[in-house]
């Protein structure tokens, strides 16, 4: 392995871990990549499951997840993370948010050191309130200028059909978030940079949780106006939970923020805003699971980001009521009523 | 007449001026408004058309723009302007916003001493770049804080069904705003008060231009990932247009700003989001305004936005593109890649 110590190329060894849609499909975004430049990478993905990676191997595909779109030959996979970790510079994680903790335990002593580890977790620990990045530093000990975190409108299905994006990659270390950023320049996918990691993550935890709002207006049949209200009001929240963990507004305003917001409240193909969706039809929250075949993170970190918003002191009126209706304290029926009854008042107030 | 000179109760007598879907059903907020508080008012609105005036007195309808809703009876309707203005405390204006000049010069001597006058509308002034509560104040020689102006997530459609509502009320004078709130309290319609008339007017006008490229990219098949960045950079630029006149940023990340923009761009029953979904599926402009009923203020207000930028020095990339797709000078083909074309940079800058 040869580390790019002055960061001045892009990643030429790189394992996924992960081999769920957004996993494999930045799997491809990497490939391509390269391919676009001109320059070798080999691109490992690691997979639980063993006929997810001989599917990836054998026909180039990986169906489960991304139907039939076709992979780079240059992805290859396997159920064995210490063949996949070895000798990676880029170090892409993608398992789900609760386990990631566990995971990284397992695979502290396998990862290259010098390595950049990325993030695409969209979650928050439930228990210690901590995001992807911060289990990533305490786990593997690693400075937070190796640690990057790519988010952005970015429902994985389109990316993979090549469909024109724009994302964020964050590092607190510029030099590393443009290696990234080279490093998963597609024709189709163009990252832009920042260094406010937490402000990034915070919007892509948020927005799965005001997703779930969202769908369930709409699962109750509200119109236009109301999820645009609740959109709205839910990007002030995230703002006000982002800026006191020392994010920026700019960024809340940006691609990571109202971008993926939008995104994800927009698309039908969002795993949170269909649970949402369901649960405003009437389903409980076990026959929502039943229905899905992935995880609606945002079932589980909204509790977390209940109580850290609680912990900071920072007013959170749809996270709080969509914990509630997930706790089955309030019913979907008086999700409206709750959203909108608010005293007249000038509005920066609300 | 008996005006509320310390502005401490709610309108008594109104004239809406102008008898399309949002003049109507913002007739029929006040009469709710008014029937929820129970204190008594006569509202009146002005038509050109015989036909509707006469339905909405015979039937309580307005079927070309509102289908099947009941307006209250204590609606009335009439083509004598000067009928309809006479003795009201507030009048409410919501014409075509490149026609109100001429109007308001017809009417001004109409119109009561003392009369708040309330804007509906969400245009830029082709030629002079003003916006409405602009060309009122020039035309009806009136003080700012007599002035006010209603924007927000606001599809009449969906107000008009009574799914609940949020919008922002604007007056440089909050004891107007107040009074203005008061009176249009209903309850499926909640305002907000704010003093930024610029912000909420610039909000208004610029979503229409934004609204146009949304659905120009929908209309070439692009996906939520597209829609979702052009809706976020879209929003940059609105606010860096309201922030070099004047206007505040926490107007742009509330109802009037993202709200407005968020609903517009979901919405089907947007005209502007409409009229850019056949531009994209390949319609000229002129085939465009054949198959509309109603005008797509954006493409009026879009060359006067583009103007006031160019005077001002300030960026707004989406609109130029938008202005050049109307002039027939960049084809909608290309437009996409004029969107997304930048170079990697820090996220800020774009």
């Amino acid at each position: 392995m040869t580390l790019d110590a002055d960061m001045t190329g892009s990643a030429r060894s790189v394992a996924v871990l992960g081999a769920g849609s957004w996993g494999t499909t930045f799997a491809k975004i990497l490939a391509d990549a390269a391919i676009a430049a001109d320059s070798p990478r080999a691109i490992r993905v690691w997979g639980r499951r063993p006929e997810v990676v001989e599917q990836i191997n054998a026909s180039h595909r990986n169906e489960q997840y991304l139907k039939d779109i076709a992979l780079p030959p240059s992805i290859t996979a396997s159920t064995d993370v210490r063949e996949v970790l070895h000798g990676a510079d880029l170090v892409v994680l993608a398992v789900p948010a609760q386990s990631l903790r566990p995971q990284l335990r397992e695979w502290k002593g396998l990862i290259s050191p010098g390595a950049i580890v990325v993030s695409l977790m969209k979650g928050l620990e439930l228990g210690t309130d901590s995001r992807m990045s911060q289990v990533i530093q305490e786990e593997l000990d690693l400075p937070a200028d190796r640690i990057a975190v790519v988010s952005g409108p970015n429902l994985a299905m389109e990316i993979a059909r090549e469909e024109p994006t724009a994302s964020v990659v964050a590092c607190a270390e510029p030099a590393v978030a443009g290696w990234l950023a080279r490093s998963c320049t597609a024709p189709y996918f163009r990252p832009y940079t920042t260094s406010d990691v937490v402000g990034v993550e915070i919007g892509g935890i948020v927005k799965n949780v005001i997703a779930l709002a969202v769908g369930i207006c709409e699962g109750k049949q509200m119109g236009d106006n109301t999820k645009a209200s609740v959109i709205t009001r839910g990007l002030a929240e995230t703002s006000r939970l982002a800026l006191a963990l020392g994010g920026e507004a700019k960024t809340m305003a940006g691609l990571a923020g109202l971008g993926d917001l939008v995104a994800t409240c927009s698309s039908p193909l969002s795993r949170n805003h269909t649970a949402g969706r369901l649960l405003g039809q009437g389903l409980t929250l076990e026959e929502v699971g039943q229905k899905m075949t992935q995880t609606a993170e945002g079932i589980k970190s909204g509790q977390a980001v209940h109580e850290l918003a609680g912990k900071l002191g920072v007013d959170m009126p749809i996270t709080a009521a969509v914990v509630a209706v997930l706790a089955g304290k309030l019913s979907v029926n008086q999700l409206g009523t709750v959203l909108l009854s608010r005293e007249l008042k000038p509005e920066g107030d609300y």
